[in-house]
């Protein structure tokens, strides 16, 4: 069995030095949970309601940035996906803005991905990856990476489950939206649609708090591979929590639904015009 | 607005002059409920649980069989999407058989669409569809069809709502399996999840009922463009039903789902490989 966990916290916009020890300690916390792969927020290290791009540029880092490594090796063997604000490099032009999630594994950073859906005002601060999601050998397992809305192009996530997924790590700050009484917030359905579709695990880890008026949903899931959830939830109010479950990945190499039917290889790609 | 409902009654298999009968008196309550598009069952003039593949072929119908054109006429000026068993013509080298559903229309038939992904002992009795589902014009919107299995393939749905489909159509006969306590049928949360990845409406027409020894889930439901069920959900026993909404179609029209996020525009088919 693998031990996965969401460390569902409030990262504090601009505080780079305080989410830098917030992320220390939710790793911490989780690895001696005995937590094999640990989900960390999207841009945890910076926050995400930024009064501009300059504020964003302050607080960003490169991936070679030794605060990474430093998160890496305090992982110890705690594999760990955490969203961060990336200072390109100077490829980039001078440097662009993304928003990106680093796995970090056997005490290195092992990947970094950058977020290709932006949601929002991200599209005036980021510049969206041009590679996509990869996926990521760790604790015995595959790992594909999304961030937050990149969940919702189901593109997104059978592309990680032809290559080889079997649990989708995904980074998230989901802003509250209104939902009927007694529904779950609408991503979480798509998350737990995404899992049945293509037969993968889904671990998406929220934030909680309001940050400059913007209310988080606090929605952090394990979802297995049938599409049920096993860990987590939406949950009113804060505060910090690490959403466990014991997962086999190994269930998530099966694709069969039937005696006759397989989730990928009964894709027919030439009869989805406009794909 | 434009009223929609899913005629959720039982078909009987291999009684083909009772089944003709009972799409007639389902298109009749429709009519006479006002209804703009009813949609019907997957194989509603057959049945669906065949014992082998010779007794598909005795209730199969051809797309121009007098039949379909008697219900096109009954049904007036209510659209109907209904799944029925059809015998191809003899380009398919004498009449191979398929899960099929008809739009009837203006007193005719509009078009017939054969299901592309089969589920499991259908894959012994009929030849997959070999053209895309279809976009019809029909009371003032532009329906998609889908039959059952093919819900579950999001590169299906998004095809359609590429092609313009504002309402996605679909006769089902869904499997009542285990879920867990208080879960909505997994086929539901995946149709929830379509449409809001879309922005498109669904409405998916269930029977209920036993059919040697198979129990149906009795699943109908239409769900709107934010994902939101409007009408339907499974229930447990019978009898028959018409889940009716009204619905104003042209709302999914409008992709977006934020000051700069559109879900069709926002797609970056170039990053994600195995597609």
């Amino acid at each position: 069995m693998t031990r996965i966990a969401c460390a569902e916290f409030a990262p504090v916009v601009g505080d780079l030095d305080g989410n830098r020890a917030r992320v220390l300690d939710w790793i911490e916390r989780a690895r001696t949970s005995g937590v094999d792969i640990a989900v960390l927020p999207e841009l945890a290290s910076s926050g995400y309601v930024f009064a501009d791009a300059a504020e964003a540029r302050a607080v960003a880092m490169r991936a070679d940035d030794p605060v990474l490594a430093s998160w890496a090796r305090a992982a110890g063997d705690t594999a760990v996906v955490v969203g961060f604000c990336e200072l390109g490099d100077d490829r980039d032009g001078g440097g662009a803005l993304y928003n990106s999630a680093a796995v970090l594994d056997g005490g290195v950073v092992r990947a970094v991905y950058r977020k290709t859906h932006l949601w929002d005002a991200e599209k005036l601060v980021f510049r969206p990856g041009s590679c996509p999601p990869p996926v990521v050998s760790v604790a015995g397992c595959r790992i594909g990476l999304a961030i937050c809305y990149d969940l919702e192009f189901p593109e997104l996530v059978r592309s990680l489950a032809l290559r080889g997924a079997e649990v989708i790590t995904a980074p998230v700050n989901w802003p509250l939206v209104a939902r009927p009484e007694g529904e779950r917030p609408p991503e979480v359905v798509q998350a737990m649609a995404a899992a049945r579709t293509n037969r993968v695990f889904v671990a998406a880890c929220d934030r909680w708090g309001t940050e400059r008026g913007q209310r988080w949903t606090r929605g952090s899931v394990v979802i297995d591979e049938a599409g049920w959830i096993v860990a987590g939830g939406a949950v009113p109010g804060g505060p910090g929590r690490l959403v466990v479950a014991d997962i086999d990945p190994a269930r998530a190499r099966d694709k069969a639904v039937s005696e006759r039917n397989d989730v990928l290889l009964d894709r027919r790609p030439e009869l989805y015009p406009g794909w």
